[in-house]
C-alpha cells in the first residue's frame, strides 16, 4: 500500500424528508445565495422545501447555472455575492451546480489578477465562503469532495481544481428529490460513478485489498441497482442505494494508499468542451478504449475486475480481458449510453483537434503510469471512432 | 436504507516514515501534553521520533494510562495539564492512550461538578482541547471517531461517551510502530476489529447492500492478513493492511443507515471491569454465544455472513448458521483467542454478578432490536460458561 493523506470534513445528512436540516446547518444570521441551475427543482418543490427550510433567513437567489458550469456565469454570481455581501452558500442541484458553487466560494474572496488563474494557473486557493449543498442528482460525487471543473465558454476549455477550503459544510441527500429525474441523467450518473470508480481502481496492484474490495463493492452496487432506478425511479431503497454509491464513489475513501488513473476523464473533457457531449457518455467512448489499449499494464486489475465483478473466469487472459471490456460496454449500452465517437457524430477531425490542444497545452504523462502522450490519446481516440 | 448522519473530519496520516508529520499539524506556538502508557514507546523508538517532530514545542509528558484507562489516572493528567495551561494533546499509543486522551481533552475545560458525569450522567461535552494521535495498536479504531470507554477503578464501572469535539484533529497511522507488538496484543486487535464490523453488520437488512459488501469488505481482508500479521508482524503490507481495517472498522463509513447492535461489547466490558480481561477476548467469549442466541433474529444476516466471508453454504439453514457461528469461533481461537469464561477462570459467580450489576442500573434493551434483556444476557453468559 502506498503512503496517504485522508481528510473530507464533509458532513452528510442523508434521506427523505431531510432538507429541512438546512435550517440548522446554517447560521441564523448568514446572508445566503442560494445557486441552482435551470427550472426542475421549481418543478419537482426541492426549490420550496429549501424555501421553507431558510425561513429567517436572508437569502438571494442565483439562477441559471449550466451542465458543465461555466465560468462567464459563475462570474456574474460572484459579482452579485460581493455586492449582497453574502456569506453563505447554499448549491441546489447536482455536480454542475456544486461544482459551479465552489469556484463562486473560491473566487468571492479571490485577490489575485482573476479567478480564472485558480483553473488555468492552477493559482492555490487560500480562502473560501463556507457553503453547504442540497443534492439532486447522484452522480459525480462533488457533494463529498473538494473538486470542480469549470468550462470557459470563450476558449472552449474544461478545467479542474481543488481545495481544502471547498469541501462543502455539509451535504444534504434526499434520494425523493431524484424521483423526477430524466432516464438520460439517471444513465449518465450510473455510468459517472462507476468510471469513477475504474478510475481509483483499473491500475496495477499495489497490495491494498481492502481499497480493492470496497472499489468493487460499489461497483456492483451500481451494477445491480442502476437497472432497477432506471426501471422504476420511485423505488426508494434502489435509489438510496445508487445514490450513496455515486457519494462513496468520489469522497476519497477507494483512494487512500493506490494509484489512480483519470486520464479517461482528462481525455473526455476535450469532447465536452468541443461538443457537449455529456461529461458521462464522453467517459463511456473514452473508457472501453482506453482499457483494450492499455491492457498490457491494467492486466492484472483488470482480470480482477472481470472475475469479482462481472464473473469472468473462462478462457485465456486475453479473452477474459476482452470479455469484461465487452461487459462494461454492454453494462453502458444497456442504460442506453452509447459508446462510439460516431454515435454522437463526432469524426478523426475532432480528434486531430484534441491532439492539437493537448499538444498546445503541453499535456502529457497521462495515467497511473504517466505513461499516456498525445499519440497515445490519438489511437485511444481512433479505437472509439 | 434508514435515514443517517455522518461526519468524520478527522485526517489520516499514513504509511511508514509519518511521524514527521506531526511537526506541520500541530501549531508551533502550542503548548503539548503528549499522553502515553508504559514503556514501549520507549522501547521501538516511537517516542524519538515524536520528540524529534515535537523539536521547538513547549512539550509535557503524562505516562502511565493503562490499558482500559483509569478515570483515576486521567484525572491526574487534567490536573497536570491545567496547571502547565496546555492547549493541544498529543496521544501516543492504542485505544487506550486515545480514549483515556479524548476524556483529558474534554475534562480540561469541563465546568461541571466532576468530569466522570461525562460518562455516568452523559453529561454533554460542549468543548475539548485539540489533541492528535500516533497510533501505535490497530485495534479499536479510537484513531478515527469520537468515542472512548473510560474505567472507574473505584467501582469497577467502564462506561462511553462521545462527542462532536472529541475527534482527533489528526490521526498518524505508521504500520512501522507495529513491527514489535507482542503476539497478544496483535491478536486481539484482529478481534476487537473484527467484532467491530460485526456489531454492525450482523443484524437485519434494511437493503443497504453497499454497507454490507463494505463491511465484509473488511471481514475478509482482517481474515486473510490477520493470520499474516501474527506469522510475521514485520511483513509491512499485512500490516497496513491490518492497520487501515481497524481504522475503516469503527470511523462510521459502514455504520450509515443501518441498525447496529453493540450488546457483545456491553456484556464484554462488564466482564473486563470485574475481571480485567482484555477487551478483545471478552468479544470472543460473548459473540459466538450472543449469535447462537439471537439467531432467530439475525437468521438473514448470519446465512449471508456465512456465505461471503467463510464461503459456508451447504446445509439447511440451521446447519449452515451453525458452521458460521463455528467458523468464526475458529477463527479466533486460531489466533490464540480463548472463547470460554471458563479459558479465563470465571464461573456462574460472576455471571450473577453482572446480572445484578445490570439490574442495578436499569440496563435493558440491549442489542439491534432492543429486545436484550437482563434474563437474555444472563442466558448469554451461561451459553459462554
Amino acid at each position: 500500500m502506498n503512503n496517504f493523506t485522508f481528510y473530507n470534513p464533509v458532513k452528510i445528512i442523508f434521506g427523505k424528508g431531510e432538507i429541512k436540516a438546512v435550517a440548522k446547518e446554517i447560521p441564523a444570521d448568514a446572508r445566503v445565495m442560494m445557486t441552482y441551475g435551470g427550472g426542475s427543482i421549481k418543478k419537482n418543490k426541492v426549490y420550496d422545501q429549501v424555501m421553507d427550510a431558510l425561513k429567517g433567513h436572508k437569502v438571494i437567489e442565483f439562477s441559471g447555472i449550466e451542465p458543465n458550469p461555466r465560468y462567464e456565469t459563475l462570474m456574474k454570481a460572484v459579482e452579485l455575492a460581493r455586492a449582497e455581501q453574502i456569506d453563505f452558500l447554499l448549491a441546489v442541484g447536482g455536480g454542475s451546480v456544486i461544482d459551479g458553487t465552489k469556484l463562486i466560494a473560491a473566487a468571492i474572496p479571490f485577490q489575485g489578477e482573476e479567478p480564472w488563474d485558480i483553473l488555468s494557473k492552477k493559482t492555490p486557493v487560500t480562502h473560501a465562503v463556507p457553503f453547504g449543498v442540497v443534492l439532486t442528482l447522484p452522480a459525480t460525487g462533488s457533494e463529498m469532495n473538494s473538486g470542480s471543473v469549470i468550462t470557459r465558454e470563450e476558449t472552449k476549455e474544461k478545467f479542474s481544481f481543488g481545495s481544502p477550503f471547498t469541501f462543502p459544510k455539509f451535504s444534504i441527500l434526499d434520494p425523493e428529490t431524484c424521483y423526477t429525474l430524466p432516464p438520460r441523467q439517471l444513465s449518465n450518473g450510473v455510468v459517472d460513478a462507476f468510471t469513477h470508480v475504474l478510475e481509483q481502481y483499473l491500475t496495477y496492484p499495489v497490495n491494498a485489498p481492502l481499497q480493492d474490495r470496497m472499489a468493487e463493492s460499489i461497483l456492483i452496487t451500481l451494477k445491480e441497482e442502476g437497472p432497477k432506478v432506471l426501471a422504476n425511479p420511485t423505488d426508494y431503497d434502489a435509489m438510496a442505494n445508487f445514490m450513496w454509491s455515486a457519494t462513496m464513489a468520489l469522497n476519497g475513501v477507494i483512494r487512500v494508499g493506490v494509484p489512480t488513473d483519470w486520464a479517461t476523464h482528462m481525455i473526455g473533457h476535450e469532447l465536452t468542451a468541443l461538443h457537449g457531449i455529456d461529461h458521462a457518455r464522453t467517459l463511456a467512448i473514452v473508457l472501453p478504449s482506453l482499457l483494450r489499449y492499455k491492457k498490457e499494464t491494467k492486466r492484472e486489475k483488470l482480470l480482477q475486475y472481470g472475475e469479482r465483478v462481472w464473473g469472468v473466469t473462462a478462457g485465456s487472459e486475453e479473452e477474459r480481458i476482452e470479455a469484461t471490456v465487452q461487459a462494461t460496454v454492454n453494462f453502458f449500452e444497456s442504460l442506453d449510453i452509447r459508446t462510439k465517437l460516431k454515435d454522437y457524430d463526432v469524426d478523426q477531425e475532432t480528434i486531430r483537434e484534441i491532439v492539437r490542444r493537448f499538444e498546445q497545452r503541453g499535456v502529457k504523462n497521462l495515467g497511473e503510469r504517466a505513461d499516456i502522450q498525445v499519440s497515445d490519446v490519438e489511437q485511444i481516440l481512433t479505437m472509439s471512432l
